[in-house]
This record gives C-alpha cells, structure tokens and sequence, in this order.
C-alpha cells in the first residue's frame, strides 16, 4: 500500500520539485517567516529592549527547571509505588524536551478510554521519522498502480450493456463498434500521459497541471472533480465488489448495504492505520484478477472456436425504447467509465526506480494494453456468449460460470471482490492527499494538513468515508445507479489535464514539443467530447447532482482562501508606523448595541503599555471564591469583585457577608431582577471596557470542576457560557480558576 | 391558569409553614451562609487583614468607576448615531447597579437570534415582582382544581369497559358493580383527603407527608410516583383529548400522533411563557364540561325511561378469554384512573379565600358528588344503551352521538377535548413545583431551581414536554396502552400520602385525631389494596416498566443528593485550624499516572502565600502570540515561553526567531515526534508542576477569535482542546487571551 499512497494521491504533490525532497512537509502549520515579518521581529524585540530593558521577565529566575533535567529520576515512581513510564525526556545534545510516544496518552479519564480503543483499532502512533520512499520495480509498480484501472473492467462494459439493453436484444450488438470507440480512446488517453509523465517528472496530477497552466479556477475544478472522482471511486468499486460477492452466494444479497459499509469501515480503519507494509499485498490479488480475466477470456474463446465464433442468440429481452443516437452516446459514455484510474502512473513518477519517467512510462503503456485486452476481450465473450446483464449477476459472474464453474469460478468471484476493494482504497490514499494539497495552499480547511500520530490524513481519511458511506447507502449499494455520477468528473479532470499540458507545451516548447502538443490536444479533444456526452445523456440519471456540486465545491474553496487570506494578514507581524513611540493607536470605544469585536483587533502593545483591571465574579463566598480572590489581589494589579443579585434583599446579605470578611477587595453589586446571568455581567464588563478602552480586562471566574463527567449534569455551567460570551469582547482575558472537588 | 398554578403543583411546598411565605424563593441556588461559615469568613478576613494590610487591593485606586454612575448618559447614543436603549443603570438609593430588560439580550450574534425567537414564542420577561398570590372563591377553585379529577371521567369507564369486553358482551354488565366499588373508593379517599386538609392547611402533596412523616426514602417514592404521574397525565390526557376528536373527524385519524405531538408542543410554549392570565378561561372549559357530561346523561335517562329503563342488548362480541377474579380485579384497576386529580384540591389549600382550609373541604365535597355523579352516571348510561367500546370513537362519543347529535354531539366531544387539555395543563403546572421542591431539598439536579426570564421554571417544563412527547410517540398515542401505566404511580401516591397521615395523628394527637386516623387509614389500606390489585393485574401490560423505573428514581435522587452534599461540605468554609499561620498543608505532588485532581482539592490561600509561574503557549511568533507574550510579562511574575515542535529542524528555526526577537522571555521547546499537541503540553505542564506543587500555573493561551461561527471550522480549536484537558490539573489557571478578527 506504500506504493499506492505515492498512486494516484501524489499527482497533487508537483510542488516538491526534486524526487527526494520530502512528500509532506510536517511543519506545514508552523509556516516559516518571511523576511518582513523577520524585520518587524526585531523591531518589536527592540522596542521590549528599550521599554523593559533588563527588568524583564528573562532576568527573573524561574521557580523551575524548564529543561526537566531532573525529571525521570524524580517521576519514576508514583505516589502509590508503582511504575510510571517516563513521558518526557531532556534531549541530550539540544536541550529540548522529547515528548516520547507516552506523552501522547492522555491525562483524563474519558480521553484515555477513547485513547486505548483508538490504539486497539488503529495501532501504536509512529515517529515522524518513519516517513520512508520505497521506489517500486515495474513488475511491482504495475499492479500497485493499476488496480483502479483494470477494476473497472468489473463494471465498465456491464454498465454499456445495461443501457444499451433497453433497446432490446438486438440492439445489443451495438456493444461490438462501441466498445472498440472506447479503446480507441483509451490508447489516445494512453498516449496522452506518456507526454504528461515526460513534462511533470516528479507528479503531474490534473490539480497541478491545471492549476499550472490553465489557472486558479481551472487547478480547483480539477481538484473538485478529483474529490467527486474519488468519493465515486470508493462507492462504485465498493458497490461491485458486493456484486461479484453476492453473485457468487446469493443468500447474502439482501445484506449487501451492511456489508459495503462493512468494507468501508475496515478500509477507514485500515488506512487510519497507515498500512504501509507489503507492495506484494497489493501485487498479489491485482495479478491474480488479469490473470482471471486473462483464463476466463482465453477459456471462452476456446469455447467459442468449437462452435466457429458463431454468436449465441441472446435471450429475447423486450424493448422499451428504441435504439436511438442519444442511447448510443449514453451506452459510450458508459463503457468509458472502464477507463477510470488510468492516471494513475502519472502522479507517481517519483515513486519508481531510477530512471523514473522512463519506466514510468514503460509501465504505463505495459497498463494500456493490458487494459485495452482485457476489456476487449470481455465485451468480445460477452457478445460471442449472448450475455444480457442481470439484476442479480454482473456479466463476469455469467461468464465465469458458463466457461469455468466450481473452483475456478469462486476464483475469479474472489479476485474480482480483491481487486475492487483495492481500487477503493487508493482512493483513501489519493483524496487526503488532494486534501493536503488543496490545504497547504489555502484552499481547503486546515484541518486536513495535520498528519495522525500512524502517518496517516486522518481527517481526510474520515472526510472520505463518511462521504463515501453517504453516497453509497442513499443509492441503495447499487452500481448501476451510482456509476451515471461517475463519468462527468472522471472525464472532466481527463480534460482539464490534458488541456494543461497543451498550454504547457505551447510555454515551454522543450523538445518534441509539437508532437507532444498534437497528442496532448488530441487526448483533451476526445475527452472533452466524452465530458459533454457523458454531462448530456446522464444529466437527469445523476451527473446533474455532480454538475451542481462542482462549481459549490470551487466557490467554496476560493471562499476558504481569501478567509485564510484575511487571516494571515491580520495575524502577521507589521513594522512599526513612525507613532513607533507611542505605538499602535487604541481601538475606539464600542458602542452599546454594536457587537462587540466586531472592527477593531486587539492591538500589540509592550509590556509596560498594559493597563490591568481584574474582575473577579463572586457568586456565593465559599472556598473557590476566595481562593480567586486571592489569586487576584496576588497579582498585584486593581481587582474590582462583581455579584450579580436577584434582589435587593440578597444582595444586602451578600454586602453583610462581604463586610464581615473584611471588604479586601471592592464589591459591586448587580441586581438581575430578571433572573438573567451570562448577558447582564456581559453587557456590566461591557460598561467598564467603554469607560477606559485601553484596559485589558482580566475576568477571573471561579469554576468547580467535578471529577465525574455524569456529576457535571448536576452543576450549572455558568463559567462555560460565560467564556463563550466573553470571547467575543474585545480586550477581555478570561482566567478560569479551578476548584477540583475530590471524588 | 394562576390558580392551578398553585394546584396539583403546590403540594410540594408544605414547608413554607405561612400562606404568605413567598411561594419561591428566588435566591435559593445563592444559600446563606451558616454560624460556623460566618465564623470562618471573619477568620480568613483578619488573616488577610495581618497578611496584606493597608497594603491590600481595597487600598488601590480603581481605574474605572464600577458604580457606573455617568453610564446611561455616556452610552445613550453609540458610535453610529443610532439611540441606544439603556441596559443598566445605578439604583441611586443603594449604589447597586441595576441590569434593566435591555440587559438580558445576549450580546453575540447567534445568540441574539435565539434570544429574539425565544421572545416571540414566549414574550417578554418577566421581573421578580411580578410573582403575585391571587386567592380563588370556592367557585372558581372548583373549576381551576378539578379538571384533572373530572376529566378522567373521559377515558377511566371506557378503560373498565376495554377489558369486560374481551370476556364477550355477557361480561359487560359486571361494570355496574364494579363502578359501585370505584364509587365507594372514591368517598372514602375523599373523606381522606379531607383529613389531610385540616393537618397540612399550608400544603400538603405526597411528596412532603410521606417524607414528613414516613422518611426520606418514602418521600422520595412518593415524589418519584407523582413525577411519573405528571407524565402519564400528560400522556394519557392528550392521548384521549386527541380520541374526542377523532371520534368526532374520523378523517384526521391518521394524523393523530401528530395532533397529541402538536398539543404538547402547544402546551409547552404556553407554559414557557408562565401564562397566569384569566382563571376565567379555565372555569369555563370545565364548567362546560360538566354540563357536557349532565346532559348526556339527563337526556339519556330520559331516552332510557321511555322504555322503561330497560338495558339494549350490547352487539354481541365473541369472548376471547373467560370471566375469571383476576379479569375482574383489572377491570377495577382501569376504572379506578378515574380517581386521577383527586388530590388536586389538597395541595393547593393555600390558594382558597380565608378561611382557606374550610373552603378548600367544602370544594373538595362538591368535586367529589361531582365525580362520582359524572362517573356512576356514564357508567349506567353505558350499561342502559348497550355501548361496546370501538378502536375508532370514544364511549362518550358513542352516547353522545346517541342522545344529542348535531351541534350538541360537536359541544360535547369540543368540551371533553378541552378539558383534557387543560387537565395535562395541570401536569405543567404541577412537574416542574415538584422538581422545584425536590432540588431544593437537594434530590434533583440544581437546574430545576431556576425560574426563567417568565417566572416559569423552563428546564422542569421542558423536561415533562420531552419524557411525555416520548411516550406518547412511544405508545402510539394509544390511551388503552398508556393507561396501563397509570394506575400503579397514582395508587402509589395516595397510599403513601394517606399512611403519611396516619402517622402524623398518630404522632400529634390534635383534635378529632381517632376519627382523622381511621378515616386516613381506611383510605390507605384501600388504595393500597388497589396498588397491588394494579401492579398484579397489569405488570405484563406495562406496570411493570414504572415498577423497576420507581427504585431507579429513588436511587438516582439518593445519589444526587449524596453528590451535593459531598460538594457543599466541600466548598463551605472552614474554621483555620493550629496551623493558621502557615494556614494549610500544600497537597501531595501528583504522580505521573495517576489522573491530576483525583485526591486533594485546591487549599485557600491569602494572596501572598501564592507563588506563580506564568507559562506562555506559543505556536508562531505572530500578533496574537506576542500580544499574549507582553500580557504574560506586563504581570510582573516569572514567566516562561513553551513551543511545541514537531522536529528538529522547526525547533532550530524557531529558536532562531525567538533569539531575532531578544529573548525577552525563557523559552523551552517540547519535540512531539508523533504529532500529538494537546497531550505533550499536558504532561509538560504536569511535570513543572510536580517540581513545585505549591506553585500556580497560569496557562496563557493565544486564542485568534473569528467572527463568523461558519469560519470556525476552517480553524484548529487548540485553545478548546487545551482547556479541556488543563482544567483537570490542580493549581492550573487557564487564561485565554483573545484576538478578535475583524469580519
């Protein structure tokens, strides 16, 4: 599987130029400076200098050892005597502190049940070291990278058949000059990428080429095709292989939904795993399969010879429509879906042994014809056999048990389940890894660069099994329907790429630059065509669903960048203005009924520019107030106590209270006769920042925390809601002092 | 709706000795402080005053003026020009600060539109003066408190009948004896009850006799049975509110679910809005009612005498089951859901003109002649025409169809709906009181006590809506399911409140007791002889659901109330103990394995026994994190930078900006190679604070605060995940300190 995630995923990866420069970058969230923001570091640290000088809080001697140079011998055993594993360590030569695979466990009780269950499905988290660039041989490059492809023969000419069956038997024939149109096309597409491999030599995903060369827009309606293409990929190869599992034992047809989802979650939690083991795992069931197809093909053609290629009649099947240009076209655009996946060699050049483009391309052709036979050869039986497609047989089904039977049939039942299932998976490897790219350049959510503690995309891994699950429960598990969405994307990202590599030939003009640019223009006019059939004759089928989405989907990552855009700059460091001295002006004062934070960003200040005032909200006077009591005036700033009464009659107890304590600390008081809480404090905080809008506000909440989470259903969460009000006000720090009662 | 406002529900608060004793206490979740506690207060006070002096924060000039006395002139009108209303003001009598309506609108956007929807469903609210204490003339009371009572006229006959008829037509006429002993229990419980009356003349539910005088834990059953009464009131007046008009549009049948569904959701947002306008528009439903049910039954005797009383052969109905004692035992324990309500008028004492307790018996007679009227008339009336129970229209339907016909059939079938209404009304009136009392007392969760912005207590109105929309969703709206489960909470209750009585002559010996006690203790063994004859007759049908649900509830309130107390011994103060002078012990280092915050509680402090470390989290160096940095150092205590890297390589990087910037703060970076954050910071946290338990660690995390809540999902919630996990840590403070983006 190692092999694969360098498949189809890596077309996204262009941008790492050299074969070795590393795949993923795992500081990526952890952007590098540039050289303003650099400038304006130092001018900041300057102004620190001049401001704080050497009372700052460097030159206090902390109470503690950061560098925990003591601290396994100290925490080797815990307080009951047993053994602690030690967590962190001092690395020797850095001083920095190791967090080792322990520190990953967490700290609390919920998060550790979570934490083992994880471990059991998922396995051990892996160093970030373990990033490792196995380069495949061809023989071994081959099945890896062409599972996808050579699958499709499951369900490609089946779904040309279906529709041409409709017609009728006789319109059946039609299969023959169909099915050779799609060859032509796969040679064309074949030949197509070999110029693609030769110009983009580390990955030329369609992403990539598009975004290259045909612009922003076109490099997101080529990844958003990709999304779809590979969310259809998971679906539809899931989808047959259920067939070819209850073709074979037909009791278990009315669990086949359960028992995709089933295959989708063992896939989920294979690759949360990052299986990364074993290129022969993968090479075993795709040679198996061609050489299913290859005996099956090879036996019925022996079959066939003894009665002279004479055709058998077709049972008669009654015609519903008539045969008709629109079916033609709609019966082609079909069987094309038998060419899904043949990109694949292209986005994993870098992943081959030297000379990688070469063999690369050596591969890719070995591929195409494999597929052209294979695909050939099935329609070719099928007609010669009379085969009409069933609800509840796929046509390889039929065919084996015409001309293998027993052993031989579970055989090829078994190989073509294996391969689809692996099919499915490199879409688990490819769609995170679009995701990545997408992300790291600010066109998809953050989220999707963090790398798991095994490797592994986790957050796209899931993103995609989820949809995937979706797609294939609300179309019943069934591949006829499912495929109709298939072919728009699938040819639309074709297109886009190729498209690419005719502007890329007409820039560069490198050497055989025309004939490349010929076959390229060739290979995106053919697809292109295909698009429109495909986008025509399914529209109402589903590829209006796919048509609908695409444009979203691109709307929705433009959206995302200039989001991220916005935030990268406000967030970065500016140079100081020639107020330098005074440094930045004070945000205006905010209204009453404008939301609050709603203009004006915090500004940066220098230490000795901060104002205090802390706030310190007392409900009743028990142990954790005063305990934040203490930890305010300890601070050695203003502290202002506020309490929000009912009434007035509580509120003059409380005044008692609060004398008999000593009225350490100033006491406002707020009656709430409404009976309101969060708003009237919010709104009371509000009042003070107003009054002096250059204050930082430090809102001290005594919070009681239980140590059951069942217990937290007993106590009002008045310091949550608090916060989530709070946040929103500009210049308010929310400090929450625990109270932790003991279980 | 006031008046039933102090009805069924008021048997909760017998421990408001006065009948003018506020209802509610509205400062009840803010208790007074204890002797001992106030002991403790001055104790800490004068230690502080020793420790801190004139020295104190009280000495520091504040920077701001909390009074606000120059508020409402200053924010009349806001930046934009537009009028601002004013949200708090300075009550100038007692310098508090005053939150006005205004000030209970949230100030955040999402917020704000809950807020507005909130307001038009259930309007404006309410100030705490607004709880007012009408009383009722005995001819209003009738009304107000009995529609509960009456209206189980509507189903308990009908319900009597449903199990006769599957011994077959011959087995219909036992009904006339059993409705006599319906009729006796009746009385007698009614006689009982008017003993309770004279003893607890302020209130007295079962939930507070039988806790009074038999314990907690029969207190506890008793509250637990009426809670599941509230349910089934709810439950089963919808259910056979919705068959009256059924009965009468047999074309909305199919939607009947959803019409019960829809009266709930009716019910629940009337009550939200503690609507206690017009005791009129509950007379008069009920006085219609009545008079319903007088004519149906005077036209039908008419109807009957003109051939000579003499009873229509029922339509023969094949029996599918013998007579047999245990039949006609359960055909006793339906009729007797007849007797639901009857309790009503002695809860709710309080509510009558002076004399309350003579007025309230002599309404409870007339409610009695009245039921057993209602009741033994339908029951004859049944018998004299021969009526069947049918799955598609109500017996009353069926009699009134018979007699009346046209406008009268339509008046009828409209009154019986309405009273159902308003007899599951009751229960909303009724549930949430009894919440109320049992929080107080400590045996339910604290968010019972509060009373919403409409003086209501929402959370106990939302809870009924939701338990009794499940059930009646659950039972398919069906009232023969339903009422299976009725009888054995509501048997239980009576038994219990009439035992309690029992005890209690026993024990005070006031006037007249010997007569009280036989009378309470022929009540008891009574409905205790049809507790059982309920929970025998009908366990499988369904009773046994509320039996195994009785003791759950009693557990489940005993171990909440063990939780508060557990809480309250923990958080009241205590007395210094020898050692005031170092004041407490420092609690235990924590080991590494062991969960932090599982034994020892944060001990009190004054604020100079604090020692601090202030440890900075820093992800870039950008705006917010320096705003963060110079917030940490401006506090003036030791401080420490910690960054978590993923390599080597990002350490060095970023310890090389650290040193552009001049090292103004100790930096130590975490390596986490297997990419987890949230727990290596944890665990780093954790491992200073072993070096040095005494300390406490403010935890200052940089949170950037984006505008929108859709962009919150293009943004890691580190500063979330971080809080969750550190504030199970002793001795953490957690501070966020917020960039707000601008939108």
């Amino acid at each position: 599987m190692i092999r694969s995630q360098q498949g189809r995923g890596n077309q996204e990866q262009a941008s790492a130029k050299g074969a070795d420069k590393r795949l993923v970058d795992l500081s990526v969230d952890l952007p590098p400076l540039d050289d303003d923001e650099l400038a304006s570091l130092r001018q900041v640290g300057a102004h620190w200098a001049a401001a704080i000088g050497h009372r700052g809080p460097a030159a206090v001697a902390l109470p503690v050892d950061p560098g925990l140079h003591h601290y396994p011998e100290a925490a080797q055993v815990d307080g009951g005597g047993r053994f602690a594993p030690v967590d962190l360590r001092t690395a020797e030569a850095t001083g920095e502190v190791l967090a080792t695979e322990q520190a990953t466990q967490p700290l609390t009780g919920p998060g550790r049940l979570l934490f083992w269950t994880r471990r059991v499905v998922v396995g051990h988290p892996r160093d970030s070291s373990a990033v490792t660039h196995e380069r495949m041989r061809k023989l071994v490059a081959l099945p890896v990278l062409s599972s996808d492809a050579l699958s499709s023969i499951a369900y490609g000419p089946e779904a040309m058949l279906a529709v041409l069956v409709v017609a009728g038997t006789s319109a059946l024939s039609l299969s023959l000059p169909i099915a050779a149109a799609v060859a032509v096309l796969m040679v064309t597409v074949g030949l197509s990428y070999r110029q693609t491999i030769r110009a983009y030599r580390s990955a030329g995903g369609s992403y990539i080429v598009a975004g290259d060369n045909l612009g922003v827009v076109a490099g997101l309606t080529a990844g958003a095709s990709l999304m779809i293409d590979y969310v259809m990929t998971v679906a539809v190869s899931i989808a047959s292989g259920v067939q070819a599992i209850t073709s074979a034992i037909p009791a278990v047809r009315p669990a086949s939904v359960l028992l995709g989802v089933a295959a989708i979650g063992v896939l989920l939690a294979g690759n949360l795993r990052g299986v990364r083991e074993a290129g022969a795992i993968f090479a075993a069931p795709t040679y198996a399969y061609i050489l299913a197809v290859l005996l099956l093909v090879g036996v019925g053609l022996v079959d066939a010879s003894e009665r002279g290629f004479h055709p058998s009649p077709p049972p008669a099947v009654r015609a519903t429509q008539a045969v008709s240009l629109l079916l033609i076209l709609r019966a082609f655009a079909s069987g094309a879906t038998a060419m899904t996946g043949i990109e694949a060699i292209s986005n994993a050049v870098p992943a081959f042994q030297p000379e990688p483009w070469r063999n690369a391309r050596t591969t890719l052709t070995w591929m195409i014809a494999l597929l052209v036979t294979l695909f050939a050869g099935t329609v070719v039986l099928t007609h010669l056999d009379g085969i009409v497609p069933q609800s509840d047989q796929t046509v390889l089904s039929q065919l084996a048990h015409r001309h293998l039977g027993g052993p031989l049939y579970a055989y090829v039942q078994a190989a073509t389940a294996a391969v689809l299932l692996l099919a499915a998976n490199t879409a688990f490897n490819g769609f995170p890894r679009l995701l990545f790219f997408m992300a790291r350049d600010g066109y998809a959510p953050k989220a999707f660069l963090h790398m798991g503690d095994r490797l592994a995309f986790s957050n796209g891994i899931i993103a995609l099994a989820v949809v995937a699950g979706v797609m294939f429960v609300a179309f019943g598990g069934r591949t006829e329907s499912l495929i109709h969405l298939y072919a728009v994307s699938v040819f639309l990202a074709f297109t886009l790429s190729q498209a690419g590599m005719v502007v890329h030939w007409w820039r560069t003009r490198q050497a055989h630059w025309r004939k490349s640019l010929i076959v390229n223009a060739a290979g995106a006019v053919l697809t292109a065509l295909v698009l429109v059939i495909a986008a025509v004759t399914k529209f109402t089928a589903g590829a209006w669903l796919v048509i609908v989405l695409l444009p979203l989907i691109v709307v929705t990552c433009l959206r995302i960048h200039r989001h991220y855009q916005h935030v990268n700059d406000v967030l970065r460091l500016r140079p100081l203005g020639p107020e330098a001295s005074g440094w930045v002006a004070l945000p205006a004062p905010t209204s009453t009924t404008q939301p609050p934070g709603a203009g004006e960003p915090e500004t940066e200040e220098s230490p000795e520019q901060l104002r205090h005032l802390v706030v310190v909200l007392v409900a009743s006077l028990h142990r954790p107030t005063l305990r934040a009591l203490a930890y305010a005036a300890s601070l050695g700033q203003p502290v202002l106590a506020v309490h929000l009464s009912p009434d007035q009659e509580e509120a003059g107890r409380f005044r008692g209270y609060w004398h008999a304590w000593g009225e350490h600390v100033r006491l406002e008081i707020v009656i709430s006769p409404y009976r309101a809480v969060v708003a009237p404090l919010a709104r009371y905080l509000q009042a003070l920042h107003q009054q002096r809008p250059e204050l930082t506000l430090t809102v001290i909440v005594p919070e009681t925390i239980v140590s059951h989470r069942r217990h937290q259903l007993l106590h009002t969460h008045v310091a949550a809601r608090l916060r989530r009000v709070l946040r929103m006000q500009p210049e308010t720090v929310i400090s929450t002092i625990p109270f932790h009662l003991p279980s």
